[in-house]
């Protein structure tokens, strides 16, 4: 049993490492932290996982997590890399599910996130964890930083028809929808019920903190210029981003079809539907999977794609690259069935 | 008082439209049919009209509407067309909600909707029912065909910027999303609650009713190219349309916002936030107000335009139409406020 | 125009307040405060209100009030009760939304409420603003406590039971459920859309502050014995409450028809549904009303009550109680139609 | 591995034994049928099923099951008891998730399900499946009646009391709420979205089917008169039931709380919670367990209880019963984690 730590274990995306990690054959939660819950067993915050851990949250600042081989940060951005070099140190492989490592170029990542980095040397180092863009790399990382959600689920979409160089890099644009519990567990009038139960909006379209992540994964295969606008459902789980490019040349259907099917045939958590299918977030839900369906209404082509935020948008992807890491099969602990209706 | 009947009350926009002129102080319902539904009371089926409304369903086979100046249809596609000739030719005029009068080109009109459409003379005399756009026409209206409801959201957003000709017209996307109950009160698995429930989806991607109308209203100013993408929102009332479009010229987000400002300066149901807003669907939640809000990341202009499907892009236009018809003021019946939560 | 102030007007009774008050023909809002929003413009904070109050909130510390006939206390519990004596002695009648002024026993409001009343001496000559019950004293009054939402819904469904003497009392049920907003706007990790949505709970099983005033409620027809357990519904507006009692004798059901019926007859804003009606909360959405409906499977008489938390159990019966306050048409601002869907 | 055919496949019932099968180590699916889509792959029907079944719905007029262990009916009442007997004669076991052979008593159950039974002679030897209460009868059965979703809520919660012999056997009370997934897949308008989102009601007050179903399960202990009513909720999944009694001597809490810890002790799939607890539906969603917890206010006992009503409601419950019957360890295949949020 490969032995693992948990900081910051009480926000959604912890709530649901610990799900998908009650679930795992080969992994054992050691460890979990939060500064708020010191004492409190994870199973009365979380009464789902009754009968499933045995666990109390312990204090972060005491945990050195050296009985654990690796440790998941579920915690808010500017934590992890407080705390990541020392336990690199000590030999204790990572993966953030916080944004600390995603960007590569230190300016950009202190511009967007509004604070001075704390280790900017490890950002060379960090392998950004889509597996598949960086399977090998993920694989001989110590460091890993885990891609946010709408980044997932958009640049899966995008990323078949760049590298194919049939589309207008200068004209990308990524349409998104998110359900509520993306913007985590904190109280926050916006957030309420109240306020975002029978409603929907656009938001952050001036400026979203994941444009700059999904421009740099893109930017890899051909500069793009891409217009990203987040929009908030009124719902608890699922993304849903709504691709547009343009085509360079005349190509059909079909040949975009194909192009995603070979992209994607050894992937086992990318799934493409048959042409014109419309993917519903809840085919997806509670399982780390992305749909992705491809039309082509006009000489405009769009991507749908699909993902459960907190599964292949934050802890499955987590777990996927923890098995890439620690040699275990893949799909280890992932191979559950989306929760429909 | 203005007498008026509605045909097909038992619908959405049926019962929203008994709603509102519950409520308008120069219009009384005198008839309501429904073949489902002879001899209910309207009340039985609507509680919430109890005490608004002593009325029963009558049978539309029967009714001549001899005592009504105007007559509503709320049915459904190619019910209208049948009975709007006797009616005109009694003097009685018209409003459809449906879709019988929206286009001008009959064979477009009969690839879209799938029927021969029964009355094609009407077609040029129709003025499609935009008050923004065709009020002089609509004042002097027999029949009017009022607007569908993604497009009313999508032709508000994008009219200023074609009249401007800021706006490249062949790269136009309209992301839109509506509420369930844009598809109707039929009982149908894919509107059930544990189908369209927590869960988000694009729909007819390869084509919609409404792209045709769109097109129609928009080539008005110039030959455009759209790609039109409807979504399926897990929630009752509501659109959202985030637009898109590329601009010509170097134009600031100020001189848009001023396009905007002036275009609709006068119009009592479009309220142009200020820059940068992000209008939710909950504000004009069962009031008859477009609210738009401009946004320009990078080179991209981004117009959200959001409505409540029932009431601007349904009901609400409707009496808007009725009272511009009959030469009442425009904003009677329709002062109500939104509400919120 | 009755000029009226609001104190505390960012939360959703005060958002309520001031949407049925934009639509009220005799009564101006002069001031609306807020500790939090000083100097923001009410439709700024409320979009559902642009075009409706020119109005920014101001520092309830600065506020007299001077030109105000009536001011509302919207706030938490306990602020009211530090400035209403002021008010009171300045000659300007007050409606608490809040539960200051509701229980007669100062002890019993201690206890439930944790804190030390700070004008006790008022509670003798305060009003329990349930105009079905108090229309007399209300009409008189400097000072009305206005009923919390369930007490509203319970009250209504069984004062015609305890009146006639006709069920045994010391075995009364209310199985109580609210929709989110009567939880407040404040943020709260509870309260989130992430963790209210799409699950149902009861809560506070064992106590809940709305007991005592219901119980002091029925005792005034007969010392009661009341088990309320009060659930929280996962969507924003509305109560039902299911009423259960025992007979204590032979009564048909229609003999219990009669006697509601009988009761409410000349109230306005109490509705009895046909017998074995089964009210929906959206029925009242947005509207002053309780609907009732009886029920008598074997032996024990079951009431169903419904009404908008936000209205017949806020705002809206506060309106009411203001007409009779002041001499108004009792509802008058108050005939608007229920949202449907 | 124990094959296993599916009658009926596309209602709630149908996909969630197939979500739950693909996961059970020890069976296959070998056939589904529906007449309605007979031909179509599992998995396009229902895409969460994509890579999990390759399988498609056959006709269930041509289905002789004749390579299968046990069928299960998931069809709608009074489809189970036509092919009942021809499937016991060949040997092959049978759960049926209907109602056909709930009822022991022919007179009643015709008269709540108004048809005449055809094959009463078999509502003897069926087993009603509530493993906590028939365990050993399950495990000889040819014919498994699987429980409703609201009796398996309400018998749980009530049947540690009344062996017990602490309660007050003539007042029992059961206000029951359930998701909008009870009410199945099929084409209704009182289920759409439309109708059933945002809004709660009790429905069925003067007799549900479910009635005599928790009686005949409860007077096995002691005649029982009972008080149920039944609420739709606006949420797909979960039924929570608030249960009343009257205790016949003085009790405590602390000894009512023993009586369930004893009585469950040793069950896989009944959580007895700390008391005064407030289990939530979604503690529960997508498993087969039941959360129980005991409140005493006053003198009134209060149960609450929580199921997912396709899991240990359907489902769920009548894999445990497969379990049973073929000898399988009881949680075989009923080991995940519920879904939060």
């Amino acid at each position: 049993m490969i032995k693992i730590g948990i900081v910051g274990g009480t926000g959604y995306t912890g709530v649901e490492l610990l799900r998908l990690l009650a679930q795992h054959p080969q992994v054992q939660v050691q460890t979990v932290t939060s500064r708020a819950k010191v004492g409190t067993q994870v199973a009365d915050l979380f009464p789902n996982l009754r009968g499933h851990f045995d666990l109390a949250f312990t204090d972060p600042a005491q945990e050195k997590f050296t009985d654990c081989e690796l440790v998941f940060f579920a915690t808010p951005n500017g934590t992890a890399m407080q705390s990541v070099p020392e336990l690199l140190n000590a030999g204790i492989k990572v993966i953030d599910l916080a944004a600390d490592f995603r960007l590569k170029d230190i300016a950009v990542w202190e511009q967007w996130y509004g604070m001075a980095h704390a280790c900017p040397h490890l950002l060379e180092e960090a392998v950004y964890g889509l597996p598949e863009v960086n399977r090998a790399e993920i694989a001989k990382a110590r460091l890993v930083a885990n891609p946010g959600c709408y980044p997932t689920a958009v640049q899966l979409g995008f990323i078949p028809l760049l590298e194919a160089g049939v589309i207008d890099p200068h004209h990308l644009i990524a349409d998104a929808k998110s359900g509520i519990s993306g913007a985590g567990r904190k109280a926050n009038v916006a957030t309420l019920m109240g306020e975002a139960g029978e409603s929907f909006k656009a938001y952050n379209v001036s400026g979203h903190r994941h444009w700059p992540e999904i421009c740099q994964g893109l930017n890899a295969y051909t500069p793009v210029d891409l217009t990203f606008v987040p929009h908030l459902l009124p719902m608890i789980r699922g993304i849903e981003a709504t691709l547009y490019a343009n085509t360079l040349r005349d190509i059909s259907l079909e040949e975009i079809q194909s192009l995603f099917i070979q992209r994607y045939q050894n992937e086992p958590f990318v799934d493409v539907l048959p042409p014109q299918s419309h993917p519903e977030t809840r085919n997806v839900r509670g399982v780390n999977m992305c749909q992705l369906a491809i039309h082509q209404p006009h000489k405009t082509v769009v991507i749908l794609s699909v993902i459960d935020n907190l599964v292949k948008g934050a802890a499955g992807q987590a777990i996927q690259n923890l098995n890439i890491m620690c040699g275990l099969p893949e799909t280890s602990g992932l191979t559950g069935v989306a929760l429909l209706p």
